[in-house]
């Protein structure tokens, strides 16, 4: 008699996530090597509040249209795991729940902190002899996972953040009169995405002009200095502003100059609004700042069809490890050429991957630290190429209805 | 001999003004009723400066691309004509420059004080017995002029509010816990924007779940009430909000709850990030707000088809009144039908529309004034219909240089 399997997903949205998710089934499907797919809602909590949806009957349609949608269809979760050795009371009950149901193997799609929960739940699987397969599938905005060359999700809010780039610059570049636009991009440790804006760039505009990663400690002199270096020969200075930018006694800058309201609470302000008020009151010249906010890791309209197909092909390839009976696994991207670009969809031990995270290396930055090197560009490009064909109901972008999730 | 003709843009970018400029060549071109076509850089300032490009030799595909592009592709101007009265300098300026270069008609295509300009150059024309014609073609995302159905460029930020709302609210679902996200939409005085939103409700989620105008005076109490009335049955409670947002007073929110920084300056926090202050000290929820800013001016991908069509056709419209003899009249959009949407291009004299703004009508907000009605979305839903096609390249979004407007 064939087990079943389950799929949960966990941590912060992407857009590719869903694509994994989508994956997974198709592999299911083809496999043939599980009976029943289970979906369990908000991430592993499911698991222990035994809220399932059962996907194993997903149509073609339904599995292309999950494939495009954004954020999470399972819901998501912010749990991590007791340790094994001083708490075995959550393993018990997973795995009890996991015989009742006759799982052959959970898959978990997520950043580190999920890869936490895929090492920690083999492991435990290996302690009690339990032939169960606990595999991992990365995802991830921010591309800090170590041992795959590029994270899923990646590449789709690369491409956003490089086109709303750009169209910034159009916006900005109207007006006969100088002046600053500071763009802060997520990354609180690593600053993959706020170098993705340099794809903005083409033969006609350099926006953005300068670019502060987390990677290098921020010098507020040397900012205004920069700045400063520009405007005799720029008029729209444009800037890339990692939100996780640090002074160098590691404290952030949005922290640093936070504002005191009139009852003297402090409140946090971002950090492209705290560098739009130090440009004011330093330069005196027109300066916004824009935040792109959540839309960076949601704004499905403009998903990367690179990275939705290596998203799902990630989920197949996990699919086929653990029918192979391979387990505390995460598949990762291998680049093996960049043109024409080539990956291998390829696997690590997951416990190689659990808790670590990959900045952007000191080369890729260029010596002033207010800028990326073409290495990192070429690293990128080829990640936000193909666009995907969305659906419009009514006009407005529509994706899968997520009813399990809204009350 | 043929007389030559002039067109600028002028005031805030829109998705669809360049639309409109191609609407003007075009209609150039098809009229042959005028031997060149220049383009002024940065307005009317730039004839003042003789700063042209030649447009009379646009192709098609030039013509089409232009169609699609973002902001102004002659950049803009922020600048108001004295009185005619009291200063008559400027003018006759302008009109000895129209003469020098046989100059027959000028066209202008911006908001409500581009009109005002249009407005005051015609009756110039006029006291000197002058035949140049000067036309206004419209644009606003803000939607608050009068005397037309409703401006270009609007059905497109509305489809990039209303898509974004949506791909937002996917964001904020996927967690098992309480939250609220409070959306700032751009619109200082008229809620048109804002109200746009709306039209990211579909059968299973009904986000934004409350909306915000400048028309009614907002209250901070009542605010948090309608928050904690929805709060036992809307586990994720998402708000749009106008940044114009005013107390009974008259006072911005944003500016009432403005934080003086550590120096005791006063900082002006935007109006959703003043809210969330207000939220979290007063509720202790879980909230998030996000300002769209100003990518829901300047998203091309996301133009509405219905927008940018209109926005053309309303340039040829103009053209085809200055060839007929006409001057001194904005081109406007009567609706005829809304099932199906049917609008005629029609026109107005320019003087019933410069200076003056449109506000959202009472009876399109709900009596509690935190909701739009369905005639309110009815309104809105043709405009966002239709997708356009653009071009990408290495798989960022690619638009029409603007080399001469960049240094």
């Amino acid at each position: 008699m064939k087990k079943n399997c389950i799929v949960a997903q966990s941590g912060g949205p992407t857009v590719a996530i869903n694509a994994s998710l989508a994956g997974v089934i198709q592999g299911v499907i083809d496999s043939d090597c599980f009976d029943k797919i289970y979906g369990s809602i908000h991430g592993i909590q499911g698991v222990f509040k035994k809220q399932f949806i059962d996907l194993t009957d997903s149509t073609e349609e339904f599995i292309d249209n999950l494939k495009k949608s954004p954020a999470m269809y399972l819901g998501s979760c912010r749990y991590k795991l007791p340790d094994i050795t001083t708490d075995k009371e959550a393993y018990e009950n997973l795995f009890s729940i996991f015989e009742d149901m006759n799982v052959g193997a959970f898959f978990y799609i997520g950043g580190n902190d999920s890869m936490d929960t895929v090492d920690k739940l083999s492991q435990y699987a290996a302690s009690i002899g339990s032939d169960i397969r606990v595999m991992g599938v990365p995802k991830t905005i921010d591309n800090d996972l170590i041992e795959t060359d590029h994270t899923p999700g990646f590449g789709s809010a690369a491409k956003y953040i490089a086109s709303s780039m750009r169209e910034m610059a159009y916006d900005t570049y109207i007006y006969d009169i100088s002046s600053v636009l500071i763009v802060e991009i997520m990354g609180r440790d690593a600053g993959w995405l706020t170098a993705a804006s340099a794809l903005a760039r083409n033969d006609f505009s350099q926006a953005p002009h300068l670019i502060y990663l987390p990677e290098v400690a921020f010098d507020k002199d040397q900012f205004i200095a920069d700045i400063k270096q520009l405007m005799p020969t720029t008029k729209n200075i444009i800037i890339a502003v990692s939100e996780g930018i640090r002074d160098k006694d590691g404290n952030y800058i949005s922290a640093t100059t936070a504002a005191a309201d009139k009852f003297g609470h402090a409140q946090l302000s971002g950090t492209g609004k705290c560098l739009e008020t130090l440009v004011k009151e330093r330069l005196g010249v027109k300066v916004r700042s824009v935040e792109i906010n959540v839309l960076q890791r949601c704004a499905a309209h403009m998903a990367s069809a690179t990275d939705l197909e290596e998203s799902f092909q990630l989920g197949i390839k996990a699919v086929n490890l653990a029918s192979d009976g391979h387990t505390g696994l995460m598949t990762t991207l291998t680049r093996v050429s960049d043109t024409p670009y080539k990956v291998d969809i390829s696997y690590t031990p997951v416990s190689n991957v659990a808790n670590k995270a990959k900045s952007v290396p000191k080369e890729w930055i260029n010596p002033e630290g207010n800028n990326v090197t073409e290495d990192m560009i070429n690293y990128i490009k080829p990640l936000v190429i193909g666009e995907v064909v969305q659906s419009y109901e009514n006009g407005i972008s529509a994706y899968l209805p997520v009813k399990h999730l809204v009350n």
